[in-house]
């Protein structure tokens, strides 16, 4: 833990001695060249805020990885792939790695590119524009720091027999509630106590609440009974976001399974259990992959498997860093959703 | 109008080429060293993030002057006094200068320094530290750009007769409800829509509620009721945010007069009104003028007005610009008030 929180302090010192490119930035965060957090690093190619910009993976030791593959899904584990019944052993302890896309406060949607080769972070683009997600009164950006949990796959094949739904082709979706705004590509160790189960245009799209392991607050907080008692409001305005996110962009209401309750911890992780497995199944080519790469350094099982030279070809091949695009004035609004 | 608009974007496509210093900037603001905002102009002087830091304005002529008392409170006209019977021309129509002190969504708690000679803007200091305000849930930083109308005054030797207060001895303070996220030191029009009654630790504190002339909304919106159908919420959340935002600093909630209702356009025109008159007096000496610094280069009639090298001589003695300090990562932190 010392270690951990060490190499942050470093982290954050070193982000301030780095000059960034652009004076305002309420809403988008540019990232320095190279970064480093926990075990990973990070290197970002084409220029930040257009949509060739990419954030890719590496290892401490320099090996580019994919965060969606590589990355484990048990924080307490090295590098590779671990067993799911691990979680049995100490439920209440287990911590898990999340890799960061969107920090708090922020609109940029950034999210791992799981269609492409090492599946680094880019930001979704509809229509040819890069999206941003709007304001919606009284939020400010994405509540919460917004990413995925990695070694989890939420099969468009499967269809979960609570919600009835199939999953979204994604990894699983996780809110940190922590107190620490996070960068993309942040890997960040997260305690889980709840999960809502979002209905997005018939599928399914568990959003977990957990809180970053580092917070003061995180040995206070066992149960999504917890969260509600110490922050007040706070899962009412996430269900209220997550209905209305979209709806600025003409896009309905979003809906949820267990009439927009949260499920607490224990179900949380059952959910994540099942969505680990789905991804073994992506990975060694027993599922339908689809779309899907899976290239990856570290999986032996898998048939994606690539040499560490494959793998630092394809970030070679990515477009060069550049200097940061402006950000859309349209950003900074607000939406007001019953007027 | 379109060379305003013109001279605003350029403001903004310089922005943007202009280097920065600090790559996460979610939580304040960092203002490159020289800044043309309308018809004015900023000089940046000290270390952003610290004590010293200052912001001074000097014209387009490159002539330094005071915000508080040399920009003209009323927009339609040149630099210098007016008499304040203009306003009752065409009340509906007149537009008012403000100086943006804290952008929308940002903490730190940037002010006209009034004590100081050309009242620069400052970040205020309590007990030695530099003041940020809290992120009250579900508010993140202040929830519109907040800033004061130059040549005005809340006397302190002044009761007003609704109120049974005394004024709190600044300018008079404006919530810019417009989209465009603003930076400290800009000058903008705003028309005035309503005004809200503050009582803080017993001193009249008004809040107008104005909106950016430039705003695409601003010809829809022609008093308070616009703002309550336009922005369902917004006014609601303004009471919140007043009367919250100093109870995580351990004081007290802010009480309100007239039972917290906003006054419409007409009243707050009178108040501004009141405190012009009341400004009027002070920079002619014919207040009390305390502690608060009069210097200025434009106003005749002033016994405080000072020549331009004198001006000059004030902000040379500044510290010099030097790099941002990083900003305390508690900034971050959400405070949830009915835990």
């Amino acid at each position: 833990m010392q270690r951990l929180r060490l190499s942050l302090r470093y982290t954050a010192a070193l982000l301030d001695l780095l000059p960034a490119t652009k004076s305002k930035l309420v809403s988008n965060v540019t990232l320095p060249y190279f970064r480093t957090t926990m075990h990973y690093h990070t290197e970002a190619r084409g220029r930040p805020n257009s949509t060739d910009y990419r954030i890719y993976f590496k290892t401490a030791e320099g090996k580019y990885i994919s965060p969606f593959h590589d990355i484990p899904l048990f924080a307490d584990t090295e590098q590779g792939n671990v067993p799911s019944k691990r979680v049995k052993k100490n439920e209440s302890e287990v911590l898990f790695n999340m890799v960061v896309e969107v920090p708090r406060w922020s609109n940029a949607k950034m999210e791992i590119a799981t269609k492409e080769p090492l599946n680094p972070i880019k930001q979704d683009v509809k229509k040819g524009k890069l999206r941003y997600v709007a304001n919606v009164f009284p939020h400010k950006g994405y509540i919460w720091n917004y990413g995925a949990l990695p070694q989890t796959w939420e099969d468009p094949n499967h269809t979960d027999k609570d919600t009835e739904c199939c999953g979204d082709n994604d990894p699983i979706d996780v809110c940190d509630i922590g107190s620490k705004v996070c960068l993309p590509g942040d890997v960040i160790q997260v305690k889980v106590l709840g999960v809502l189960a979002m209905i997005d245009e018939g599928e399914t799209d568990w959003k977990l609440i957990a809180i970053n392991a580092e917070d003061s607050d995180a040995p206070k907080l066992n149960s999504i009974e917890d969260v509600r008692r110490s922050r007040p409001g706070h899962l009412e305005a996430t269900v209220d976001w997550f209905r209305k996110y979209k709806v600025p962009d003409g896009k309905p209401e979003n809906q949820f399974a267990f009439n927009g309750q949260f499920k607490d911890k224990d179900f949380a992780v059952e959910i994540i259990k099942s969505t680990h497995e789905h991804w073994r199944a992506l990975v060694r080519k027993q599922s339908d992959v689809g779309d899907i790469d899976c290239k990856n350094v570290s999986l032996c099982e898998s048939p994606h498997k690539c040499s560490c030279e494959d793998a630092a070809c394809v970030v070679k091949s990515a477009p060069a860093w550049g200097d940061p695009l402006p950000v859309p004035a349209e950003v900074d609004q607000w939406y007001f959703p019953n007027k």
